[in-house]
């Protein structure tokens, strides 16, 4: 059996037991269970309580020894105390993997618990992901956390040492730039499964593209270290380190019980594995939603398509002081693209449209003649206004609802999400032909129909200092990965 | 007369004229014209247009030179060959402030009809704003810019020599943190007004709190220099340079017409003056936003009050690696807030709730305990739950809409809006009395009531990385301020 097929009861249950729910929403239990139903999982859903009778529209059990089925999972979200009495039944109704949520163990110092609850486990061969952990999601239909956020699916995992960022920066990510999931893994105080557990799994698992580590301490450094550096060569691992000063330390250790590891060692693991460090959230999911999207990169030169300088300028900035090149494009292909932009159009890189209404040659045209040709390795556009911009301009007073222009602008911003479309469709189509990786960056948000069918069709769509990033990062890896090659 | 009177005609016109407005409301004039009337200008809006009549429903003039009455600003957009002559006119007619939008001029390489501009301009003492720029915008009732965006009326002025930065960031910052903002200053190829200028405005302008500057190039370097640490003195000074490597020269140069300054220019600027930079316009205008709600910082101790271990140890690493301070709060202090917190918490600092439903003791009696001791001279919270969290979770199936704790729960959701504020007027209340700044952050943004209301009342509210640099670099500012006057 193999590590996924081995922790396959957390990732793929028939039948999910909790304890902790009641009819009382406000619990965590409560949450869990609703948070699972509302996600659409196909399973059998069965609540564990002392008064028995029905949960949540559920029929209850009081005691799990009393529940006629085999029970895939439990989800545990109690008073800590009854825990382990809780664990030792599961253990004998032949239960195998178990969610505990509950804090009051090692993080509190309450060790004498915890090993209690490692050697019950053991007993029984029991898996248990936490205690002291925010749970699991495995999109699109398991979702075993508080917070009711269904995100999008597709190819980024997450291993978090911290249960609040397991879950919480997704809400706001999702909003903005509707990142792909697969699994989100909260693992807690680490019991019996850990870190490096985790890792084996996605590495094997068919839906994950790329990972992401929230990362306070690992517990078996030498295991951890190959590992990285093999999954890294087929899957990028982001990796965001917490808890390396003193009052970050002292924080980590009272809420996850772990030691951390100094900054340093973190420096040097990727730079032993080509893992790519990142600062914070926001960073890390764009990064990962950059890896799950797009071809790797080939080599450094972008070519930047902007409706505006300050833009374009800035991009330009960041690039060329992080290792990237934007290179003037040759006299050749500047006389190929220049028939397609106005005639105050920046033709050298970045290749500046000042503005234009055009948005065929914009969009479709000129990325395909800069596509096609041998001089650069990815394209970054800035700037598109979306139907909001329109909505805004419409507020106009009553007498000038009337006017012909004024209808025929409301006209054009209704339509333009469909003509946006077909263009944007052509542009996922480049993408895989020419195997480049193409970014769209502007101000606006998933909120806009435009963006959010960008980034569900494989082009993501960031603000622009973020979009630059992404690429940057996804050098780095590149540029690791190539030099290991070429050793 | 000062500066502030002496360009008082573009700030607080009474009747404004605009070139290239028509009754195709895609025409940039036309766009210009209807958001500066739905901003609620009070004032007499002019359309000249070569076929008279009705512009957008206002009375039009074939020329300039027929308006009965004065004008005080034109605004102008039309194709750049005519913009000579119409400017004579205007000279003719006495007007002596205009926005020229309208590229076409020294940023292609057209430095003869610059000249003529600036010569016609001298001959009738004509102020321009532009040409090539993105016009302005006076909170909250004139804004003459492309973009519909009324912000909030604040403190905040922005002066940009990037014409798509001064607008367009705005958007995706007011919907997110909703700064406030007093003056936009889009300065274009600053043909006889320029930057220093509009600094010398700004630094009289009583509405102006803190100024922030998109800088490409300065053509008066030792004015520029004195002038900043002047105002720097009384109002913070936030710089973005761009355009500072080889590409971003070139990019800078093709838009702006600008030779660009070098970075290591820009960084002994800010070492001198005291001047903050940062790095994008999202970094930008959180710090700005920072600075016009809050109280300078006294010292660099913060507490954090977080519901949740990893953010609390996130924001302890970047706050202590970037010179503050997160103390270990004295006993005597630890023993005060004990009671008013869940036994699971943590009291040294990161105080670390783990999870409360007192949001009383969370946003008020603790945060008061904290900000009258004298061991602290900040306060940053992390997380807050928003009526979105709840609506997500009540998407629960039919069957159970009708469970009392269901029931309960939405009705919690609803009256939790209200039910919070009270508690934020208590805290805006505290900001005020302990003349100390009070940050918080989570990852809901502006469409949450809740987060609208704070951010209104002069907490700002953040994502919590950002919230933490806005510290930092407001840190970074009061310590200069501190140790020149030590010095």
């Amino acid at each position: 059996m193999n590590k996924f097929e081995e922790f396959n009861g957390f990732f793929n249950p028939s039948t999910v037991a909790f304890f902790g729910a009641s009819n009382v929403m406000q619990k965590f239990g409560s949450l869990h269970l609703t948070n699972l139903l509302t996600a659409g999982f196909q399973g059998k859903i069965i609540p564990i309580h002392p008064n028995g009778e029905k949960i949540l529209g559920f029929k209850a059990y009081k005691n799990i020894k009393d529940v006629p089925e085999d029970v895939d999972l439990v989800v545990i979200a109690t008073r800590p105390d009854i825990i382990n009495n809780i664990l030792e039944d599961c253990g004998q109704k032949g239960v195998k993997y178990a969610i505990i949520v509950s804090g009051g163990f090692s993080e509190i110092g309450n060790e004498e618990e915890q090993n209690r609850m490692k050697e019950i486990a053991q007993k029984y061969g029991i898996k248990i992901m936490g205690p002291n952990c925010s749970g699991e999601v495995v999109a699109p239909n398991i979702n075993i956390t508080h917070v009711p956020w269904p995100p999008r699916k597709g190819g980024v995992s997450i291993i978090s040492q911290s249960g609040t960022y397991a879950v919480q920066p997704l809400i706001a990510i999702s909003t903005k730039i509707g990142v792909g999931i697969s699994k989100i893994i909260s693992v807690g105080n680490e019991v019996n499964t850990d870190l490096v557990d985790y890792l084996e799994v996605l590495e094997e698992d068919q839906n994950t593209t790329c990972i992401g580590l929230y990362f306070e301490a690992v517990r078996r450094g030498k295991e951890f270290i190959e590992l990285i550096e093999r999954i890294n060569n087929k899957k990028p691992v982001v990796i965001i380190p917490i808890g390396q000063t003193e009052a970050g330390t002292r924080s980590a250790k009272s809420h996850t019980a772990a030691i951390t590891s100094p900054g340093y060692i973190i420096d040097s693991i990727c730079e032993q594995t080509g893992a790519v460090k990142v600062k914070n959230s926001i960073e890390m999911l764009n990064l990962l939603n950059g890896f799950d999207s797009l071809p790797l990169l080939k080599g450094n030169r972008v070519a930047i398509l902007t409706m505006g300088g300050g833009p374009g300028t800035l991009m330009s900035d960041l690039f060329e002081s992080h290792g990237m090149n934007v290179p003037v494009l040759s006299e050749a292909l500047q006389e190929k693209i220049k028939p397609w932009l106005p005639p105050t159009a920046s033709t050298m890189n970045p290749i500046d449209l000042t503005y234009s209404d055009d948005m065929q040659n914009y969009l479709n045209v000129v990325p395909e003649i800069l596509l096609k040709s041998n001089e650069i390795d990815s394209l970054i556009f800035y700037g598109l206004m979306g139907n909001q911009y329109f909505t805004n301009i419409l507020k106009v007073p009553d007498y000038m609802k009337d006017l012909e222009s004024v209808i025929a602008l409301k006209n054009f911003g209704d339509m333009m999400d469909d003509f946006f479309m077909a263009l944007f469709d052509e542009l996922v189509d480049f993408k895989e032909k020419y195997n480049k990786p193409i970014i769209l960056t502007c101000y606006n948000t998933r909120e806009e129909k435009f963006v959010a069918y960008l980034q569900d069709h494989g082009i993501p769509v960031y603000y622009p200092e973020e979009g630059v990033w992404v690429l940057i990062r996804m050098w780095q890896y590149s540029n690791f990965m190539l030099s290991k090659l070429n050793k």
